[in-house]
């Protein structure tokens, strides 16, 4: 079949590789019905984090379960399912206190850019739906698997409540998945900082009320002009640099909170700052496994168009394209077909 | 009167200064039923914070108002009030958001190791019992005012909820309280670290469950040992090292939540570490004004009993001794009758 392999920096092709094939009895493998191209795959193929041997690349998914490992009991064949990034037991202690992204067993999911895959641990990772959905949810399905999960992990740490005034540092996929999130959380106030169009106009469309426009201190200063000079209830910090992190703690009220969703880099955090602004802080890899359920519902329900976050679609050959696109900002999230 | 001023590292005294008088129609005049020496007052006592000129001693106070301003209209002469170390007009929006140590008028309260003392901002920040209460519980309701809303700040910032895994990191006073706190907020078990004796006894009798006296590394295996290798769903960390906050963030399940209470010196966060581990960390001043009024509920129907925290009470003339004690790890807290 074809896959997705990194090879360096800039470096990913679209080449033939082995079919993916159960190892273990708690495997299970599937028919993707669509994969994409994560923020995260940027990393690597930016050179900042290093590629020392070839990567299979992709790790959010969809689509129909194959075949199943001799242990799996809760998945079956011709079944449709979501699952996390983060591969989980579900059953082990951190799992229990729904942060399956901790999970005892965790590992992360790869090879996913491809038309099938193998899912670990399936019971505890894989969520079925009742039926096969329609075809046209399939992009708001897969978006579950990761960018949608983490945008909701963003508003859940940041204590989204309703009524809630939220701002969101960050417009790229996550960082409008939050906004998305916010709304369905009750939000009364929405302030999505952007100041690319396209991401603007997606940002209204999910939930946002306000666009801020300014960065940096001017940013900082325009949110504090709009929430009377009192700051955010909740900040979701979906970028991951240090000025991001600043930014998100200057628009936090004292006693806010902050969720952050973007892999920190050379983040370093000063804990008196952190002290006399009393913000509540805390991020991490998304438990999306936690959402899954709702999410799937939420969408099935067709309350939530998460899919519209993908404003380009690819075949799979042209997955190289796809990473040009999003290294380029001139797509938001890439979406590519499968079969 | 007698007054208590710091000249500088070391150099505490207590000397005649003028009686306080009022300023701000705002104002009140109390006449205090006791004082007591603070772990934070230590900073500048050890020279780790500067004093660049004499400064006036003394944040926690209780006792009968003498004198009220024209503006002031929630307490009267003769009343018996508590007031948090953090003056606040407890109508600003960060006050109505529970955090009242971040009050757009926040001053920090001053000159309370005396007889009299006077309170800013009055309304916003004393708590005036319905009778005079009974002698006995004078030092339990001074603890209230700082020491023991501290303690609790950092269990309700952990997040401790009925069934919790405690840890708390530190044996000082605000630590000990922290003890009491999470016992009262329902934690099914307290993991107190310390290896002072009788310090160890107190926090055992404030409702700690188990005692761990292992530090760093060696403390962190024990409460993973303890606790199933799962960790504390929270921990209160009551002391303000970067030791103690590495210990902190080591004990804490990922999901858990940390209170930070002790003023960071010199404490670093990495963002990447603290994503990774998935904490929720908040900290800061403790809003003692939001818990006043049912900390000192819980006093006057006598079940608590935070005043045995105090186990050096000494006349405020010998105030000098009450600092030594204290720095000398003699004493865990001293109180000062200045009648």
């Amino acid at each position: 079949m074809l896959g997705t392999i990194l090879y360096g920096p800039g470096d990913v092709r679209c080449e033939d590789v082995p079919e993916p094939k159960l190892i273990h009895p708690t495997d299970a493998i599937i028919r993707l019905s669509a994969s994409c191209i994560c923020g995260s795959d940027l990393w690597p193929y930016r050179g900042l984090n290093e590629v020392t041997s070839p990567r299979a690349m992709g790790h959010e998914y969809c689509g129909i379960v194959e075949q199943v490992g001799s242990a799996v009991t809760t998945v079956r064949p011709g079944q449709f399912v979501v699952g996390s990034f983060c591969i989980s037991d579900n059953t082990c202690p951190h799992c229990r206190f729904g942060f399956q992204s901790s999970c005892e067993q965790r590992e992360f999911m790869v090879g996913a850019q491809a038309p099938y895959a193998r899912v670990p641990l399936a019971d505890g990772t894989l969520v079925a739906t009742t039926d096969v959905p329609q075809e046209d949810l399939v992009p708001s399905l897969l978006a579950a698997s990761d960018v949608l999960g983490t945008g909701w992990y963003a508003a859940d740490a940041a204590r989204v409540q309703r009524g809630s005034t939220v701002v969101v540092v960050g417009d790229g996929a996550v960082g409008l998945m939050g906004v998305l999130a916010a709304k369905q959380m009750g939000a009364g106030r929405i302030l999505a900082m952007s100041r690319h169009k396209t991401r603007q106009a997606l940002a209204l469309e999910f939930g946002a009320t306000d666009i801020v426009s300014e960065r940096g201190d001017e940013g900082v200063a325009r949110v504090k002009e709009l929430t009377k000079g009192i700051g955010a209830d909740s900040v979701l910090e979906c970028v991951g640099t240090s000025e991001a992190m600043t930014q998100a703690i200057q628009c936090t009220r004292p006693g806010g909170s902050i969720g952050f969703v973007g892999v920190p880099h050379e983040v370093s955090l000063d804990g008196e700052m952190l002290f006399w602004t009393q913000v509540s802080l805390q991020g991490g890899p998304a438990p999306v496994r936690r959402f899954l359920p709702h999410l799937l519902d939420l969408v099935l329900r067709r309350e939530i168009q998460p899919g519209k976050v993908f404003d380009l679609t690819l075949p799979l050959v042209d997955v190289a394209e796809g990473y040009r696109a999003m290294d380029e900002r001139r797509a938001i999230k890439a979406l590519l077909t499968v079969a």
